[in-house]
């Protein structure tokens, strides 16, 4: 086996172009074997096998750096760099994360799991290259379906200006996680056809050189295309067409539900962990899809990420033109969302809280300030949620709810996330968000009959004395558990609140808890600063009243274990108790 | 005069060509004697009055609906849409804004002053109107400078998805605020060059289709290409190329310093305000300038506005490749950013505070989680900074100093600043940020000696007790006043702290209050909400401290007088002597 014998990117050099091949083979078996035990990202890397070990045989890594982005393709270039044993030992396999990581090879630059990154972060490496007169070809490797961000399209227009050696490496499979939205896609369309020959090429347009590979799995083929351009003296892009998921028959077949694998039954496919269960992407689908049936107005929009809400192929196109995928571009989700609503028409945006991160500007300025009446829906804004550093779902309280005019809701149930879906679809004053809760569904069956347009009134479930405790969307639950675990082991029967409003405070309610409370206990799902809780101490600041905030430290966690890092943060019922006792 | 009869849109339909040439000079006067008396956005609107009069000569305002990107060129819309008045009578100069907003007219859709944004929103107006299978045009306009940020290309690759009339109306008049950088106007160039008949179209490689206005100063060549596009059942581009500042010479010379221009002697052009002295922006290029030649990798960097710290035109070429622009491109700069102080060189992003907006995500994922040293300045962080609602300094601080690994500096002198930013650009541990003070700069000619890398250590200024103030960055002279006042007021000596670091707690320092002090008083120049001094108050929730967090309320301020919102938000030294009298 060839693959046990590379530690480094120089032993890829020593082999022929046929051993190339058989190297090509084993790491793709690995890559195989090793996600349908472990799971990952599965389509993207079987596609970028031979481009990785072309790379790595005419570059000089780390001299030449490359740059991965969205590191959805890393895996083989983890595989020429040292990490060889994180893919063929079981024992092994969590060694390496599955992102891009300077921490675990120098032949990485960066820490990256947002799309369109690379190309501007890789001007920034040619940049510093130039000022200090260093040498070294800088290649920046970036997906089709990524070329959609705003991020990925201003570097592409900048990058001409570095007048530098600098390579753009577009891994073009003709496919996004789902298929691609966009007119640049026509454009890789008629590059493909005509062999990179049409006049029209986005890439020129755009100020840069231009190579193209018909054959993006050919070894032979991209090497040359690599020695070609190699130390380069000016920008330039090649542009590689290979096959998503190339090796494995299902993944070639079905590119989308391929993109990324829980772990499989190698030889059928099948996944191994039957999930069927109902949850808050298909309640949200399957309500949208009705809601759309009786008003034509009611459009749902992603980026790039359909099924975050349920809609799989099947249900977009039920939906038909009332589905609206941008591509990745989360900024024009919300814009369009803005345009939509001040249209008269009503959007749904459904996104994870990691990628809503990326349009900060867009909910201030496109939105808020227009009081624009659209819904965005926030998925995995939690501890609960994905649990590596860049896919956090920590940090969307602080960056949303201090935006004025967002309403920013947290339901604690299914019901009560579908009233407040319902209500927010329908009203016509506000932008409003809802940040699902981590972890299990919760669904009580109660009828909801609130009114939410009574913004900042929080709902009091249970009336009791001395101590209140406000639970935040997914840690209502853990301010239940609070509260009985108090109440045995002090008999204080507390007051329990659902605050339900992230944005704003219930003045009322705050200055009568004053008249038989001496402790208040916030808890919410992400990092304190900046949050829920500290508003509560501000409003607190000047009176008697004690106050206690939960919630998460502000740290970039990186694959880490919920319980230890609940416990961390004191986010335990008994932890909790333990320390509201000590103001009693 | 024409003009005087301009109360709609449809008053233009009524003229002939020549008389709407004769409007056109009457307008184009009308906005120099405005401009000159008033100041505001000058060579951009002067080069879009014959395109505005054929876009309401042709479509059918507010049935046809024109989305105008970030405003600049605005003005002329407004005149033929009922607001002539606010250009043509001294007295009613501020009866209308600088900016398109719904509030003053049925024929502006969104509030915006933001670049990039409008073919994104007009998406969406187009989108509902496809929904609701409603009639009429959708255009977005947007000149050339605009075309670099990331939101308005993701919004030109998504457009050809509507397959259904949108109309893009690019205004090229060659210039950003300051030149053009980016690959793209190479393309806009060859487009110009070639009566827009080159293959390679940067807008047809993004789908859509072509149109091209060789003179877009010609009334009659855009009203046939207006007539042409108009009722189109599918996207399209019409590339119009206008001059900048046309009709008032001095503008048509130097493009750039007639962008936005204060008050200013028609004949002459000459500015009624002579300004010379020193401030942050020509501290920071001078400071800058003499670092660069110390050491070739250090770099500045800017998106499209040089003039922001001080890199005027001279200042530029005398910093060469040391200087860069990324175009109006945020994202991009701070992943750039990233890039080089990754790389090893030493860059400093200079952006205004509304507009570091626009680069959360870029300042957690590129930045912070890369623990990339790099330097940010944010300029106009301040309730003393811009007032219209789309240019406000308040959000900076719940923004960015809740993003983990940022450090987040507030220098309250010239000294200060100068002290952090040499600090920074030689650390290599920490990504930093500084936020320059509001108001006239205070220089004290103090040496400052403190070592920034002691992170969180707040300077105690004046040691009292009883009584401490926290006075952030631009506040810290109020807090040295209400010092006084209080001390007059009562006696009480307080204690007066210079906290200088926004994203974290002294907390040795804040234990150590709690021996002999009751009140703590925390000052920001910022909405309170996620801000710092709410961090102050959660740290103090279960002590019997008390805390009086000082900032503005969470809202969107529009064209605002500073002292009655200083007031309204209690921040005269009055009034927290006052509060905090109550308290004692």
């Amino acid at each position: 086996m060839y693959l046990e014998s590379i530690n480094q990117p120089f032993d890829v050099k020593n082999l022929k172009v046929e051993q190339l091949k058989v190297l090509a083979d084993e790491m793709r078996q690995a890559l195989i074997t090793k996600v349908s035990k472990h799971g990952g990202h599965f389509g993207p890397n079987l596609g970028m096998v031979e481009a990785t070990i072309a790379l790595h045989y005419v570059f000089d890594s780390p001299k030449d750096k490359i740059v991965f982005d969205v590191s959805h393709q890393t895996y083989p270039h983890k595989m020429l760099t040292g990490r060889k044993d994180g893919f063929l030992y079981e024992e092994k396999y969590d060694d390496i994360t599955g992102y891009s990581n300077p921490k675990e090879s120098e032949h990485d630059h960066f820490i990256l799991g947002h799309t369109s990154t690379s190309i501007s972060l890789a001007c920034g490496l040619a940049k510093a290259r130039d000022l200090k007169k260093e040498e070294g070809n800088v290649i920046a490797v970036i997906g089709d379906g990524s070329l959609s961000g705003g991020e990925a399209l201003e570097g592409l227009d900048f990058a001409p200006e570095l007048k530098s050696n600098f390579i753009v490496v577009v891994n073009d499979n003709d496919m996004s996680i789902a298929e691609n939205y966009g007119g640049i896609y026509q454009n890789l369309k008629l590059l493909r056809e005509t062999d990179g020959k049409a006049d029209c090429n986005v890439f020129k347009a755009m100020g840069l050189d231009y190579v193209f590979v018909k054959d993006g799995n050919d070894i032979e083929e991209l090497i040359k295309a690599f020695t070609k351009v190699k130390d380069s003296t000016y920008p330039i892009v090649v542009h590689i067409c290979t096959v998503k998921g190339k090796g494995y028959e299902l993944a070639e077949q079905n590119k989308e539900n391929w993109h990324y694998t829980a772990p499989f039954d190698m030889e059928t496919g099948k996944s191994l962990f039957e999930y069927n269960e109902e949850d808050y992407s298909s309640v949200t689908a399957n309500h949208l899809l009705k809601k759309m049936k009786e008003d034509p107005s009611v459009v749902a929009i992603t980026s790039g990420t359909p099924t975050v809400f349920g809609f799989t192929d099947e249900k977009r196109k039920e939906a038909g033109s009332q589905f609206v995928d941008v591509g990745i571009s989360e900024e024009t989700a919300v814009a369009l969302a803005s345009g939509i609503a001040t249209g008269g028409g009503k959007p749904v945006y459904g996104v994870y809280s990691t990628f809503i991160q990326r349009t900060y500007d867009q909910l201030s300025q496109d939105l808020c300030i227009n009081k624009s009446p659209a819904t965005i829906v926030t998925f995995a804004g939690s501890v609960y949620g994905m649990t590596d550093v860049t896919h956090l779902g920590l940090f969307d309280i602080p960056m949303m709810a201090n935006i004025p005019e967002l309403v920013y809701l947290a339901p604690t149930t299914k019901e009560e996330y579908l009233a407040m879906l319902d209500w927010s679809i329908e009203q016509t004053e506000y932008p409003v968000a809802i940040r699902l809760p981590g972890g299990k569904m919760i669904s009580d069956s109660k009828e909801v009959t609130k009114d939410f347009s009574q913004l900042n009134t929080y709902e009091v479930t249970k009336k009791g004395r001395k101590v209140a405790i406000l639970g935040l969307g997914t840690f209502y639950t853990l301010g239940e558990e609070t509260l009985k675990l108090l109440e045995e082991k002090t008999g204080v029967q507390a007051t329990l609140i659902n605050p339900m409003y992230i944005t704003g405070l219930d003045e009322k309610l705050l200055e009568q808890l004053k008249e038989e409370h001496d402790v208040v206990v916030t808890l919410e799902d992400g990092i304190l600063d900046g949050g829920f809780g500290e508003k509560i101490a501000r409003y607190y600041g000047a009176f008697n009243m004690k106050v206690l905030n939960y919630g998460l430290k502000k740290e970039f966690l990186d694959r880490y274990d919920v319980q230890e890092v609940l416990k961390k943060n004191r986010l335990t019922a008994t932890q909790i108790t333990e320390d509201v006792m000590k103001m009693l």
